[in-house]
């Protein structure tokens, strides 16, 4: 189906561990390219689920003020050259007179995010980012299953205002060592890392990320360039945290519940009953 | 309590609608500013709660890969001059020889967001939106209270991968035209809004946007831009929402359950028992 990404994981629940697969929502991003005088220039790049993607730019062009109405656009295709068609670049061809397109360029997601595909992604983000490396020994079930709990311990505003993405820096021992809320929640991982720094301690090696929501790129890649080794997150990941995780050697555990919980990469980092545990080693 | 702000409200609950006040979610923008050679320049505005700010920017600095550690930072501190202080804006003095900030210009928001407070941010807004028209009778709470099952009819994604954004356009009479899911809460919106351009159907006088999940100002401002009169959420409203709505002339509906709901700014839109309806007019 489209939009959807088969992916292996394991899933402990209540002591059993089972191998199966599942899907996850696609995150892919899409670059936009003027071309104006025969020359093509990037304007933005966006983290989208792919599908109605002419839809997105059209509506973003309009909120950012861009275009007025459809026949603003002369036309607007994925790129395509020589029998070869990139699904996530598309060209844009804009009639004349409208106004620059600083706006839209500000929209540009991070400077790691690349057009062409999810991979092109990983190695940009590989020049900031290096494997996690974990020397403690393997995390416990139990413990994971409590992360979430411990998390909302320390969050104060949740539950007065229901509109807060909350996470929590942990040590290997599950102690919280900084918890963080935000209505954005790439914020609340940005002010953990940023808690972290200022008592440099980076690279956050053993330290386990706890995010009260989903895991996308965003989340994913702030983790990899901090060098934390564990994501344990309450929901689903896309499909592209899933590849972030597993390029830089985090463990990224998904939908914890209090006996339950999904392992999508790198589980020798817990103790999973029945799993054969490979030697830790540093990637 | 910081981080919250106080919002009066209605909530309609199996047909009794109350007057309260509650606790929102602050959101507001957070402006950055390098001063290099006595001169200041904007590099980035970032949609947040307030609380932790430093420790918000060090962690996207870090993430961007503009700083490797604290002592890459100079000064970094809240605008102020002459006894009075922007908290909304911060300086930001950098050891030299770093890398350009290009990374974190990239970052900014939105061309509509400004640093300096939320109000900043909806007067831009305001040079390409103008206040929502409404010429349909009131909706009814009942219909209120369906749209959401309504959305999720239509959100084939979700179900499967438990990780999606639905946002759905609906009719005055609650027919949904268009319904799109995304991993970008924003993306699904403006994918409804390109949509509706395409069809040349803007400004969408007398559509409601329904949303699977929370409204920020992202949201709020699209909705704005687009002309549409009604929001309904699935969770809650940001503080910088509900301005957003107040001021664009949206009705603005949140934590839509099957029989209740919560009413944030314009209730006339709506055939509240017991509420003096004003006549519905024209901003």
């Amino acid at each position: 189906m489209p939009g959807q990404t088969r992916q292996d994981l394991l899933t402990f629940d209540g002591g059993t561990v089972t191998a199966r697969a599942d899907q996850l929502v696609t995150e892919e991003p899409l670059e936009l390219r003027l071309v104006a005088q025969d020359q093509e220039h990037p304007v933005s790049v966006t983290m989208r689920t792919p599908g109605h993607d002419e839809e997105l730019v059209l509506g973003l062009l309009r909120a950012e003020g861009v275009i007025k109405q459809a026949s603003d656009v002369l036309s607007l295709e994925p790129w395509h050259e020589e029998g070869r068609t990139q699904a996530n670049v598309m060209r844009l061809r804009l009639r004349s007179g409208l106004a620059a397109l600083s706006a839209l360029s500000r929209h540009t997601f991070t400077s790691s995010a690349c057009g062409v595909c999810g991979v092109g992604s990983i190695e940009r983000l590989a020049l900031r980012a290096a494997p996690a490396d974990w020397t403690a020994g393997p995390l416990s079930p139990e413990l994971i299953c409590d992360l979430p709990r411990r998390l909302r311990e320390q969050q104060a505003l949740f539950s007065a205002t229901g509109a807060l993405h909350g996470a929590g820096l942990f040590s290997s021992q599950g102690e919280a060592l900084a918890v963080r809320e935000d209505v954005g929640r790439h914020n609340a991982v940005d002010k953990l890392v940023g808690w972290a720094l200022a008592r440099d301690l980076l690279p956050l090696t053993d330290h386990v990320l706890v995010v009260s929501g989903r895991v996308g790129f965003e989340v994913a890649q702030k983790a990899a360039v901090a060098g934390l080794g564990v994501i344990c997150a309450v929901s689903a990941p896309s499909s592209l945290a899933v590849d972030v995780a597993d390029s830089f050697g985090i463990t990224l555990v998904g939908f914890t519940r209090a006996r339950r919980f999904n392992v999508y990469s790198r589980p020798e980092r817990l103790a999973l009953p029945g799993v054969p545990m490979p030697a830790v080693s540093s990637p």
